[in-house]
């Protein structure tokens, strides 16, 4: 299963594709859709359109996961936003894929535990999960596979995080349940 | 020539079409795309989209016009309309019309003579103009036809409004500039 994740913006909109087999996630592809607020809105918006269509059609995810905007910012930059929500939506539910939506705070706490994580840590979760080395060039990126991440825990609903982990390490139950050859019968 | 106007939302959409031939105004087509608040948005943002490239694959306006946003109204409602407005434009950008933007303001000014008129003065300023006789069901749609309306006299630098006629009925060189043919020389 591939799922495309984006962070909308109309200056800089992120873009991450995973891949899912057996369980594992891998990094598919990641990158950002760069916009100049000089360029009139609708071509910024034509960009963002024919860019995310493009990486539908190459990278063929099943599933798209979108953030959500943040309603703390004020009434123009909120506008602007759901217009570029509302183009990377019309490129998915073109090519019929199945849409998704989290707010901020639960692709952070999906990510990384917490939902008060900065970007900072969220990026590293996302680098520890699909196995990157190198600090990808705009955060947006991050963000992005963040929200791809965040979708396919959903599915599953498995929440990644520390506490998770050294839980799973000391629960025999879980330990079990995931390594069932160990057991001596 | 022909233009569409729009006049964007989530639950209620205008849209409406003119054509200008030898300076006449006439009603091509007039609708409204009807969505409900317990649809899912992306479902509601793929038949604003649709219906819109549909409306100009039938009807092939060259120019596009569509309203601005209230910046009054609170911040997820503004979100909505964005998401409406961005999906709307992408219809008209991917079938490369030329885009433009008024405000209620500029639209209500432009149709009516004034930036402070109601819905209703507008209606008819809208039915006057383009010789509608019936008032349509919904008045989003002459919303819609008001956009396209300012946009031919944005491009022609006209103002439709009682004080224009008026003034044009008293005012010789603006009678003489319209009608060259009735000066004895």
């Amino acid at each position: 299963m591939r799922i495309i994740g984006i962070d909308p913006g109309t200056i800089v909109t992120g873009i991450g594709i995973i891949e899912i087999e057996g369980g594992n996630l891998r990094l598919v592809d990641t990158d950002v859709i760069l916009n100049s607020s000089k360029i009139p809105l609708p071509e910024r918006l034509k960009k963002i359109y024919d860019i995310c269509t493009l990486k539908i059609k190459k990278f063929t995810p099943q599933e798209f996961a979108i953030e959500t905007a943040f309603y703390g910012k004020n009434i123009q930059s909120t506008l602007k936003i759901g217009q570029a929500r509302g183009v990377a939506i019309i490129s998915a539910a073109n090519a019929r894929l199945n849409i998704s939506e989290y707010s901020p705070r639960e692709i952070k706490q999906s990510v990384s535990g917490s939902g008060a994580s900065n970007k900072e840590v969220v990026r590293n979760f996302v680098k520890k999960i699909l196995h990157i080395k190198k600090n990808p060039e705009y955060i947006d990126s991050t963000d992005a596979l963040a929200v791809a991440i965040c979708h396919y825990f959903s599915m599953t609903n498995y929440i990644y995080s520390a506490k998770t982990q050294s839980k799973n390490k000391s629960n025999w139950k879980d330990f079990i349940d995931q390594n069932p050859e160990r057991i001596i019968r």
